[in-house]
């Protein structure tokens, strides 16, 4: 079997970005020149084969999704991309696979200007990427859970419900009219980050939806210490999802996850110059709901209950 | 089965160390305040079980060894800790591994100052831990595997060989006259902070020793360009492995791996100063060899070519 350090040299040892980084690959630490002034953002993600993606998903959307997801946390804080590290089990050593997964990591990378800057590649039973993602920000940009504000209109950056669809297809449960899209979605997410940068100093709070529209926001409700009434009419859904049961559809675009978009809130005071920049930046945001103190959890316009039900790793 | 955000709060939402942290588990992220004019250093390790402890390893040397690990990285490159994160994959959920995984790790995080800063806990069918760890350096205290010199004495600082022997015990391939002692060294390495604080300005070169000793000599020989002569006689063997046959005893010892005892080098202009910090400290280092450029690779004192087959997780 190829060893540890070969996997690495071959298919590892690529870097775009050196203004920050001393040394990367090569020694038992990557050495690295943090930006003076700015906060540093770390977040972890792990993907696991048939856990979080079917075993039968090719190495670049896993490559893709791996950084994607970790990039997505880094949009939601407000932090610019410049480290991660890689840590890989591979079950075996297939050349093809790893080439294709190196390339596509090495392509998203690039994309968002993020440096692979170290990690640890291991021999195990199953399938298994952890990603350590590593950015910054001005203390003043970075957007958390629990700023919300009583009266914040709650805005999504995009579609929701696709990837949950996309999944459904893959596991042959529900087909649509555009299985390609929705694959696409679940495969290959697009992290936010353009969008978050124009939140900040916008934004009162931010999360990414990554297990779900409600369980998401159920999170910032529950940081922030306030309720919400979504407008369930103004849920944003593809044209896939708009031809189906629409029961159906809202359940996927509340409750599916792995949507990665970004779930934010904006103060009133802002709102106009924030619709300005959508229409200047050509960003499609929806409003889909309000923050109200007086709301205890979440509730629709009609005044109907919603619970934070959403995909759970270890419940669903 | 406990959901993800049950397990965090109830077991690692524990924090000692506050000043560099203004926001730690509860975001998208965790968000830091770098030291200003020092260098981030960032590793990352993954144990795995059956591949890097047997199955039967004990929740709370699981927990030790897999921040020792990430902590000896750490000190092999003149780093102080500083914050860590933890992906944990687990199989199940049971209460009281997980309370002794949590107590162990919080305990050794203590011990060595570093705090946990998030992470992310999955459910998959094999026990997985990654840990990345991030600590700071003066840029002048660094200590790098590229910067050994010829002349410069090879030191290791401390036994080596018990780890390697303590995994034959466990394996029941082994039994030696203090199979506790082993098997301790096997699953709670000391991360060697103290002796790396005192490499400082002294040591030209230092790795720590996972791979097993000629395996990580070699990293630092072709990291430098140079080569070695090693003292056999002056490996330092516990009355254990003086105990079995040498051959076998020196085996563990050059190409065990798991020791985490650090392996550095001095510049013989520091010879003196180094072994008078060693006496005022009370630290057990051992010369085992010298650097020379005159020589390709590694030979002993009486001319045998040593090669680098140390421990190996894809090949062992």
């Amino acid at each position: 079997m190829t060893s540890e350090f070969d996997i690495i040299s071959q298919y590892f040892s690529w870097n775009h970005k050196a203004n920050s980084i001393h040394t990367a690959v090569g020694d038992d630490g990557a050495i690295l020149i943090p930006p003076v002034g700015k906060q540093l953002v770390v977040t972890t993600d792990t993907l696991i084969s048939d856990v979080h993606f079917p075993d039968n998903t090719p190495a670049d959307a896993i490559a893709h999704k791996a950084l994607a997801v970790n990039l997505s946390d880094l949009a939601a804080m407000g932090a610019e991309p410049e480290w991660f590290t890689l840590a890989l089990t591979l079950p075996n050593t297939d050349p093809q696979w790893l080439e294709a997964f190196s390339q596509s990591l090495k392509k998203i990378a690039s994309q968002y200007s993020i440096a692979l800057i170290g990690g640890d590649t291991t021999s195990g039973s199953t399938l298994s990427i952890t990603i350590t993602a590593m950015g910054f920000a001005e203390p003043h940009h970075l957007l958390l859970r629990s700023t919300a504000q009583s009266g914040d209109l709650i805005y999504v950056s995009g579609l929701l419900g696709d990837a949950a669809a996309g999944l459904a297809m893959v596991q042959q449960r529900f087909s649509g009219q555009d299985n390609q899209h929705c694959i696409e979605q679940l495969n290959k997410p697009t992290p936010q980050l353009t969008i978050a940068h124009h939140l900040r100093g916008i934004a009162s709070s931010c999360i990414d939806v990554s297990d779900g529209f409600l369980a998401d926001l159920n999170h910032i409700l529950k940081a922030s210490q306030l309720g919400a009434r979504i407008h369930l009419d103004q849920i944003p859904l593809s044209s896939t999802l708009q031809n189906i049961d629409h029961q159906e559809a809202l359940n996927y675009a509340l409750s599916g996850g792995d949507d990665y978009q970004l779930l934010f809130t904006i103060p009133q005071k802002h709102h106009a110059n924030f619709k300005k920049i959508c229409q200047q930046q050509d960003l499609l945001c929806y409003c889909v709901g309000q923050i109200d103190h007086s709301i205890n959890g979440m509730i629709t316009s009609q005044g109907k209950i919603l619970n934070a039900k959403g995909f759970n790793h270890f419940l669903g």
